[in-house]
């Protein structure tokens, strides 16, 4: 049966999955990304796009796609759009005015190699092309999406990145420092910050495989969970983690007085709370079937991971 | 006969044309960025939106909608969108890391104010916002746009914006400061900082009243001509105004040792240029007749202006 895998998911290779996977993405967005005049710009903006990361977001939405039955070609353009805005946001966040990192990745942040200046640009210029890549480079037509769906991811997507998602959050993140805030303070910082993009990634994968609304509305209702399990993990991880494991500093946002999860609610019940979004995001999953295997594997991988 | 009042424009009056225009649009921008939670964000936005301008962008794209027979209603999304972007970009310019300006417009600029983090912020914002203004309320359908018209309206915005559009300008701008740069230089600076987006204010308007490609290309020829005489005739302004009138620090691109027009050909032969420029682009219009009187008497005020 079906269902039976859901518990199962031993299964299924999640890590040869991520990396299959973040491979083809890798490939999409070097590809869609080459060095012109003026190359300084390119070269910023390839710096922190090709710096690694998990690629989970563009991952969610190829795994939406094909579990609904669709070609992954037709997400893969949104993929990289969605990776290119989560780039854009790091970029920015780590700026000195902002969150003023030094390290990203186990590597120096954009401003540190090119300057604050060309870091704003780098930033603006992967934002805008992340909507460009979606107009021109999604296949329409019959065996494509439906342009109407297209503008809708256009649409959702720039909901998720502007004043009511990530920068949204940002600016609450801002605000909140060196006070002690309370949860619903913190969930709406997250659930802007993170939770946002993830919601994105999972609905626009669902939207251009053609999907009726009660489905993209389930998927979504995965997305928010997992995305704030997401957030209170890397809480968890500032304070458990190493360094080295984390590839950037840790205990800053304890250093910065940020409000975390684990400040509020302490280490073990901030992991409780995770473990009980996960499960409750995969129970959205089960009329899906076997096709919702890398949805649920993800979900999982977001708890059990160290960094 | 059509064509002869493109030789008698002061039969039209371009004053009042652009005042009511300029009222719609602010009506329309300030009804599509209500301040909601956070206001902080909503009001830095709004600060810089609503601060005034020309409005020049978008009055282009609803002149250039109408001319062809289209009702502007179908362009206003668009229109709004083309003065978010604009606004970004001259707030993201005037961050201290690119040209550390204090004042625009004649009031404090936008990190003046908000502070360097919001300002980045409020700018992402407005570049997000106008994506998904675009594609959330352009009437489409028998009495709207074609979807299809639409993803290419945010795919030349987006181009117009990005690494090839303002982006790839402002980076050669930043990387030239202190330089005499040759004419070829100056003129990629100018064509993707100031001739891109007024470029796809006209071919956005013309897309979406459903032009021939034909149409769009010629109103291209348009448009990147009076783009370059607007910014050959800023640089003669920034050395022949006065700060009153230009509401702006002036003689600023000398004592940054910017590259001018005025420092490469001289101030007569810069005006000279810049009128020939008007000229040819006004040459573009005349199978449009009647209709095209904004655009001609458009296409005059620019090297005609004194700020």
């Amino acid at each position: 049966m079906a269902t039976t895998n859901l518990d199962s998911p031993s299964t299924f290779d999640l890590k040869s999955y991520l990396s299959d996977r973040s491979r083809q993405v890798e490939a999409a967005i070097d590809a869609a990304l080459p060095v012109v005049y003026p190359e300084q710009i390119y070269e910023a903006m390839r710096y922190s796009l090709l710096a690694g990361g998990k690629r989970l977001r563009p991952i969610l939405c190829l795994a939406t796609c094909e579990m609904l039955g669709a070609r992954t070609e037709i997400a893969m353009p949104t993929a990289c759009a969605l990776e290119m805005v989560h780039t854009m946001s790091l970029v920015h966040d780590d700026l000195p005015a902002m969150d003023n990192d030094d390290y990203r990745r186990g590597k120096l942040t954009n401003h540190k190699v090119y300057g604050e200046g060309v870091a704003v640009l780098a930033g603006d210029a992967l934002l805008t092309y992340a909507f460009e890549q979606i107009a021109t480079q999604t296949p329409q037509g019959p065996d494509g999406a439906d342009p109407r769906q297209i503008l809708k991811v256009v649409a959702q997507l720039g909901r998720a990145v502007g004043a009511e998602g990530l920068v949204g959050g940002q600016v609450v993140d801002l605000a909140s420092e060196g006070m002690l805030v309370d949860e619903e303070t913190l969930t709406f910082i997250h659930m802007h910050k993170t939770a946002a993009l993830l919601e994105v990634s999972v609905t626009s994968g669902a939207m251009l495989a053609g999907a009726s609304e009660g489905v993209v509305d389930r998927l979504r209702r995965y997305a928010q969970r997992i995305g704030l399990a997401f957030q209170i993990v890397d809480d968890v991880l500032d304070i458990t983690s190493t360094p080295e494991a984390l590839g950037k500093s840790i205990g800053k946002d304890v250093a910065a007085q940020k409000a975390t999860y684990p400040r509020l609610w302490g280490l073990e019940e901030s992991q409780r709370k995770a473990d009980q979004l996960v499960a409750d995001a995969i129970a959205e999953l089960s009329e899906f079937g076997e096709g919702a295997q890398p949805l649920v594997a993800i979900a999982q991988f977001i708890t059990a991971r160290t960094h």
